[in-house]
């Protein structure tokens, strides 16, 4: 595997690089911002990207925020960006139930593990979901709500999808009732499964934690939307429309972001320092997924 | 494997199999109850077995009861039995954390994910803890929470032990903080890691999935102290006093039951029909786990 280029400080081996790609898709935590803290010189390199007409595409993983919530985060710290050029899982989840599992009424309900991002982007494509933020879900399980998912009467018949995000508010009750749909046959996918949640400069349990409980008792893996799911690099390319040898991926995570860019057969990745993966992992012998390119910080290529 | 003796029905069988053992193990749920439901014929079998002079345990990986609460529960359905006489996953584990750890204080605490069999056990084997039934931990997360515990002001620096059971009252908050403990270097331990509950004639998410959160987010799995585990066999035969030759185990679940009296070394092990495994399981060729003998229900040895 050869090694990746350094680019911190070296503006020709800037220049060539982004020389490579028309298409630049982001990741959004851990590259642009951490939470609230917005990183060096971000807002400078992204219009210095457009005034060289590259396209962009904003990719995350995060499922809590739909892609208006998207929007407003990036007026908010400063950012150039449309909704439009945002791309959720949660958008990659609705998407592929509205138009890959096309499922037919009355049977076409989703039941939801997750917070609003996954509700709002399930109602603009018009797909039908329980659970979700509904307060009462999150109320103690009852020996009546035993019997009541055992007999299937506290069941919704409609249900043929679980489908699980990161969920702030888990509960037994909610795990109860996903465990009961996906045994009796519902479909059983993830926005994404991060096992992690980086916020405040430390780890948090991810979405990837928090479903684990249904995983753990159904004995399944969900299918997951998100990256480095190619479902998801399927279905940015489908809308986006452009050449995956002259795209390049921008992350922090290397099982996450730079697979998703080799596996997509991207012409490139690059690696930003500011998230989770440090440069010991894909710099060591035998490292298993390596970016083309690094710096320490995405301002530094504007700096 | 030799195929196991079907006995049910079989008087002369029975007979010959009870002389063959001085100690029964029982596991509870599915074999003695479901539930709310006594099974026919329970308290009279325990009864035989008394006069024959049989020696019996309750080994159960229930963890959300305490042995005072089992002695509740036996008063409560007729069947004879002592507080002395139950050994539960809670109880394992306590005993592990303050006879095998033997943790100095003041960093001996531990940081409980689970319900008040848990506190019980911990309480009477004067083990300090924190988490638990704190109904302050079911509150939704705040971006403070988040500050706080990425800082470690919001941590216990006395915990040294997450242990982890079967939780009602899962939140957020409580696996940040789990987490949080485990990055932090304490031991990750759990009462049983059974992935599924049965309840009201169906299953329900176990301990083991209540607890997959933080499996999920840590990379770490736990030491599980409840069946199949030979930690909690090595302390009922600790505390008991016998010869595994002469012990039978009997149960309803061939992972953790059954395997747990074989790997234990025991004479023999007993199956039992009305829980969570089917015989088609250990009758199929190739089974990996096969008891000794089988009934139908527990009440087919006396008639």
């Amino acid at each position: 595997m050869p090694q990746p280029t350094y680019l911190t400080g070296d503006r020709a081996g800037i220049e060539a690089f982004l020389d490579r790609f028309d298409t630049f898709l982001f990741d959004c935590d851990g590259v642009l911002w951490s939470g609230d803290h917005l990183f060096p010189r971000v807002p400078e390199t992204i219009d210095m990207l457009r005034k060289k007409g590259k396209q962009l595409v904003f990719v995350t993983n995060n499922s809590t925020k739909s892609r208006a919530d998207y929007k407003k985060k990036f007026d908010k710290v400063g950012i150039t960006a449309t909704e439009e050029e945002v791309f959720g899982s949660s958008y990659s989840a609705a998407v592929y139930i509205a138009r890959i599992m096309k499922l037919q009424p009355p049977k076409n309900k989703v039941f939801v593990l997750g917070e609003t991002g996954i509700e709002q982007e399930l109602k603009a494509e018009n797909v039908p979901y329980i659970g979700g933020t509904d307060a009462d879900l999150r109320r103690d399980v009852t020996d009546d709500d035993f019997k009541r998912i055992a007999d299937g009467s506290l069941l919704d018949k409609d249900v043929a999808v679980v489908l699980t995000g990161l969920d702030f508010h888990p509960s037994y009750l909610k795990y109860a009732l996903g465990f009961a749909y996906i045994r009796n046959g519902a479909k059983f996918l993830a926005t994404n499964i991060d096992s992690t949640l980086p916020n405040a400069g430390s780890l948090f349990p991810g979405a990837g934690a928090t479903s684990a409980p249904l995983v753990t008792a159904s004995g399944q893996e969900p299918l997951a939307l998100g990256k480095p799911s190619q479902a998801m690099m399927d279905a940015v390319e489908g809308k986006f429309k452009f050449d995956r040898k002259r795209a390049c991926m921008v992350g922090d995570r290397l099982n996450t972001d730079i697979q998703f860019g080799i596996e997509g057969g991207l012409g490139g990745t690059l690696a930003v320092l500011t998230g989770v993966s440090q440069k010991e992992q894909f710099l060591a012998e035998g490292a298993e997924v390596v970016p083309s390119a690094y710096v320490d910080q995405l301002g530094d290529l504007v700096g």
